[in-house]
């Protein structure tokens, strides 16, 4: 049965299809064909077998759904994905059947396999994330100077810069990158061990054919099997998990800004895009709410891997089987919100004016702080922060502006001039190093480009 | 695409079509066509236009590729459906077409929509608990005094009885039917409030409709529409929680005891189950990686739904969408281990011979309890713990039966006759309330059943 | 080494003393104590042994260092306190010494004491729901038809009142307040099983002894004991996880409430409280910080419950020890969310005003629904809904009242005289079913308290 | 309240201390002193006021459980100790109260304080990898060819030997110390940002006053402030998952080898130890139960971090408070499983002629597919199979040895000679790259040392 009607809204198409029966069943039945490679390389099985053993090794020849109900039986994917293959081959050149698979167990098929399909999905992400990095470093530049409200506890504070929020994000895409770059080493490594990891079937072959085939498939060949040892993948999920995270304080900022009553910055819009049957002026945070749910679910995704780690022995029953659709789960998850966060990141639409105006909704009070300090300079902070705590509630109170309130309070106006008091009520005065976390973090990401 | 190939093993048929697009898409329909019914009942709209939106709510009707497609802009499936709906109303009876969805809300379709797929996904899950409970109940009685070994801590402790491990499970499950029972009118419920969940665009006619809809549907009315409060999906989702940790412990048991080392109890075999295709003699227990894997995905799945709890206002992003993907998956996997816990249960494979046999491995020792027990009774509980232990310890360095070594330590034959002591250390002795714990857990399987 | 900084924040006092290291200790001392007046009872041990093991169960008496250093020896707490138990009672009655403990396994004690700290807690989550329901309903109702925009997606959509938001945070409150009820008599069971759950140990005196037991704790006789079946614990463990997600959504509310540009509703105000060191003037959301922390908290911590159902055999390793901190920790966290709920509940500052000004906000677009409904009754869903869609974009584009926009629009007025016009876009007017909700949301909670 | 009954169990000592109140506050209080020292060299503030200061940077000064109360209010750590410490200088220097805390928020202490928490914990954790791996390395090599059989699925398959099963921890260490080298730079970041994150209050001496704070806590200067960008912390204790994972492994391994079945190796005995009240002859695992816990624990712990990631703004409320005690937690889990881990290791007790007669239970079937790999050479690979299948059912239902099963079947010994079949069923000829993987583990890890 099919259950793909969120996929166009949750999963990026090219990713969705590296995980589809067919890229599963294709990347094990690469990982066949380049063993059976490497074996001719080594002299293990003559050249002659490598032609029908590559002729059969094509996804399309093999029904997934008898694939399925097998698997059901066999308790893995690799049990009848082999015999099938097998068959095949023996349907053309029955002496080239006893050449494939050869030394290798199912879990060794199945993982490089799943290997295979992670750098492609690496590949992916790793793309999107350049991409959305250099659209946010564009942004982060263009806005750099643009003020708007600090919100800390989602109550207003001093002015910050909408480019210095986007560097924000751009700064957590760039770790995010690093990371990926840091793992690859760990994560695109040859599974190769056979029954019990000790490679014992294949003798003093053993070696040159797991060199052979981690170079054919162009992995690295890793100290040892890892078949109960997951944490290669776990970190890769990780990684992931952040960043969905990071995307999900993108997708929460964003949806924060577009509320009715702050309405600063928005998704971009299309033609139907976010409309509601019953209240048409609303212009629904789409992107932002695919780039909350990938925050919210990846996390306990992420959760199921960790506690799959404990793999018993030499191969793990259960846990291992835990797997199987969850990493891919993640990676379509996160490939969707990075389609997302890319699309509102181009088209993101900006109402400085309003950010502006949103900025002098506390008549002043979010620029108490420029005038507290400097006066804690010269009364002490205890003082400074007492005396302006009143002005500020007086300012509430009386519904007044905190510069007419501050103007008429001969404490204040002891210690701070008319104009000091009008320069430090003004925003673009109070901006502090907004442009300087833009540049840096537009130089870290130009940085990891080289 | 299409990624199914492990949905034979991880899911159960009926459950699988529960969650389909063709069984999402038909559960909205059906809620359309159950509105238009009510509409008609109290006047609302007229009963003309109700042949031809029934005819139009058939899900064969429409391209869930499309349909797709315009999810990824609507950030929801109702409306694209709502429109679709109405274009095909419109094609045959455009009188008809503005008498369709009439006061509600996406959200109300989807809902609704999504209650009846749980009350068939419950019906299924509830249908198998039964099944499976039945069976449980016959092997408890089956083997209620059939020993083998305790084990605390996976080390070997006084005798059980495979009946009495048996009505474990059984106890469990049995509390999980009377928590699902429990929990039906609280899931079982409309939802239906409009656009903020007033259903103010019905005016004076909203509880008349809301009630005849309820009605057309067999649901409950709820107190109120309940957009963002979910704990009536949650704790659907933890109870399944509780039947993955349940048959999650018997998939840990099972597989425990068919380690080559017991080899006392063993999952039923049938032609290429479980076997490798290296090691032919293997028997996996391939429906307990099912139970265990299940039991590891489950809570992880689960916290998603925790975690989307706190949703904004009358309705949320992200929030709710986290929910979409994440409670059909948590009903399609509970359904696969409710398959293969059956499966199990009705063809296990028990070697009580073994079990006799293991149950002798420590030459006794795990039957030092009766003797110490009975012996704090004569010499105070320190004391005898401690003769007791050094009983023991003597008899593991000298490698004899414990039997022995208590037979040649006055401390113990000054307390304890020969006769005594070959009643303490027989196993058929020492089995307590195993068959009371039996019965207790029928008498409480069947005590539901009425 | 002590770390309770936190403490008077996130968690009840009352709470964490159920959970303190006495409070442990009493459980299983109070467990011990019962377990020989219940075996005096049925004449297992002389009634003379009560007096001194009596006085020696008193958790000052112990050395909780001590203690902590003997559990990471035996790997659990009843193994030691036992000890020291026995030798407290040796140093007054040394014939007594041997009378306690008897037919008790560890497990026993351990799950026993922690199922009467449960029902401690649970009184206490129990009283705190109850004041909190009786609250929200005073509250619900005082603010039945104060009107403020309903916000789907963080949009303003039609306007909902107060109170109903309110009586849909005590609907919740109330289910949750039947979930408590009715896992009760799963819960509250006592846990009897000795070494390996037969009881062997006692002969036939075991069932006697487990009844006389039960009654002395005031729990039921479970039909078995459940050292390797979690769920009664689990269950508990999500029905508070339940009850955070629901205080997280109050918390949810409250804080966007709060927010500078909403201004709507606050927590009560407190000298000192919420302060910022930096910014006087702030009010921060103190109290749905913790509300909010606690519902992303639990399900973490709830998943680890649920992992650890998969107990293996009679008991678990590792598994069981992972319960040990985390479901008091879950206890905790909620307590301290019902203690600042409570406070918000009562302390509510209302700002109805603004209510009204934000409401207006969008320049009647909210409204358009009620146009738009009436409307499609006369010229079909489709035309209505894009002839409206029409009239918002041009309120919006020209910045003009939605009302001035309609009336200028002639195949709107075609259709809606002035009058009717005014009236549609009278937020009061579109109130729908909000006090409905409140009355029933009240029912049921007055229902409940019967 | 107290409650640390299981400190000794779960948490190394050094790490419990790290994370006390005591810990904490100094921390905050380090991070303040550190902050008038750079600001005294950048003359911000006067070195005359450094001395007050600095004595007043002492945690013995301050009454925690006052700091509590007061944090209830303030909604963090910060205000009130910033507020006691400045009464503290005051009370000795009152001219120098007004230069502590300048232009810092509270979040910049909280933050950097716990970065100097993590500095001292991922020290703590380093250095138990280091010895966890020396001890390993030893151990992997002193049992690098003695045999044991391997487990997939938990049935015996063809034999591995201990030192490669030890290796495959090792080489999971290695990893997770890499990962750990690598993140550094990333986590051991000054947090230092201000009100709402630009620094303004500091005006031009903002960065020199950022830079010499960074250098006076050798901590990395970041490209900007990253209050609510969190993936710095996240990450570390994703990786604190992955070590908790292995970890698992190791016990998950050690507690299965250790059953009275296998009996095969063991945790290092010590007086009480273990020990069970009832079972005195039981060695119970009792720090496998601690690695295994601590696997089951951290992953649903991460997931609150994971989840608490999408931080509104430029300061959250909630999520920020979710990571207070989740990330400390982490910390002590993983400490305390690194106890267990290296006393396991140093003091494992192997019983490799049990290890022997167990790779004989199954009569040489664990060997058969040394057979099937040679004997598919020479007649294709589902013959073989097909035909060792046969023998090895023979085998099962005559309870015979496959040795002498497969010596009278002509089929097969029309292949094999008998000195073949001799060789082909020992299994200290079927190892394969057991010691290979010993030495790479081996080799990974010393390369690392240098």
């Amino acid at each position: 049965m099919s259950n793909q009607l969120f996929d166009a809204y949750f999963t990026a198409k090219a990713m969705g299809e590296v995980f589809s029966d067919h890229g599963r069943v294709q990347a094990m039945l690469d990982v066949e064909s380049a063993l059976a490679r490497a074996q001719a390389r080594v002299e293990v099985i003559p050249h002659s077998a490598l032609a029908p053993i590559t002729a059969a090794c094509r996804a399309e020849l093999y029904d997934f759904e008898a694939l399925g109900l097998a698997i059901a039986s066999a308790g893995n994917s690799a049990i009848p994905l082999v015999k099938a293959l097998g068959k095949q081959i023996a349907s053309t050149a029955p002496e080239a059947e006893r050449y494939v698979h050869l030394g290798a167990t199912s879990q060794d098929i199945m993982d490089t396999g799943l290997v295979l399909q992670l750098r492609a999905a690496l590949g992916l992400i790793e793309a999107d994330l350049v991409r959305l990095a250099d659209v946010l470093a564009q942004q982060a530049q263009r806005y750099a100077t643009t003020p708007l409200a600090g919100r800390t506890w989602l109550q207003q504070a001093t002015p910050v810069t909408l480019g210095m929020k986007i560097a924000s994000w751009l700064g957590a895409v760039t770790r995010n990158r690093q990371r990926l770059d840091e793992l690859k080493p760990r994560l695109l490594c040859l599974q190769f061990g056979g029954a019990s990891g000790t490679l014992a079937a294949l003798g003093d072959q053993a070696m040159p054919v797991a060199q052979a085939l981690a170079n054919e498939l162009g992995l690295n060949l890793p100290e040892q099997p890892w078949h109960t040892q997951r944490d290669r993948l776990v970190e890769f999920g990780a990684v992931l998990g952040l960043i969905a995270g990071s995307l999900g304080k993108v997708g929460r900022d964003i949806s924060l800004l577009m509320q009715t009553e702050a309405a600063e910055v928005f998704e971009p819009s299309a033609p139907g895009k976010g409309g509601s049957s019953t209240m048409p002026h609303k212009r629904n945070p789409v992107g932002s709410a695919v780039l909350i749910s990938a925050a919210t679910r990846v996390p306990g995704l992420l959760s199921i891997l960790f506690s799959a780690m404990p793999q018993e022995h030499e191969r793990s029953l259960g846990l291992w089987h835990a797997e199987w659709e969850t990493l891919p789960e993640i990676c379509c998850v996160v490939s969707g919100a990075l389609v997302q966060a890319l699309n509102i990141a181009q088209g993101l639409e900006v109402d400085s004016e309003r950010m502006a105006r949103n900025l002098d909704l506390t008549h002043g009070l979010v620029l108490a702080e420029a005038v507290s300090i400097v006066l804690a300079q010269r009364v002490g902070r205890e003082t400074a922060h007492h005396l302006l705590e009143q002005c500020c509630k007086r300012a509430v109170a009386e519904q007044r502006h905190l510069r007419a309130v501050l103007g008429d309070e001969p404490q204040i106006t002891a210690q701070l001039s008319a104009d000091e008091l009008d320069r430090l009520l003004d925003p673009a005065h109070y901006l502090g190093q907004a442009t300087t976390w833009v540049e840096r973090a537009r130089a870290e990401h130009f940085a990891l480009a080289l």
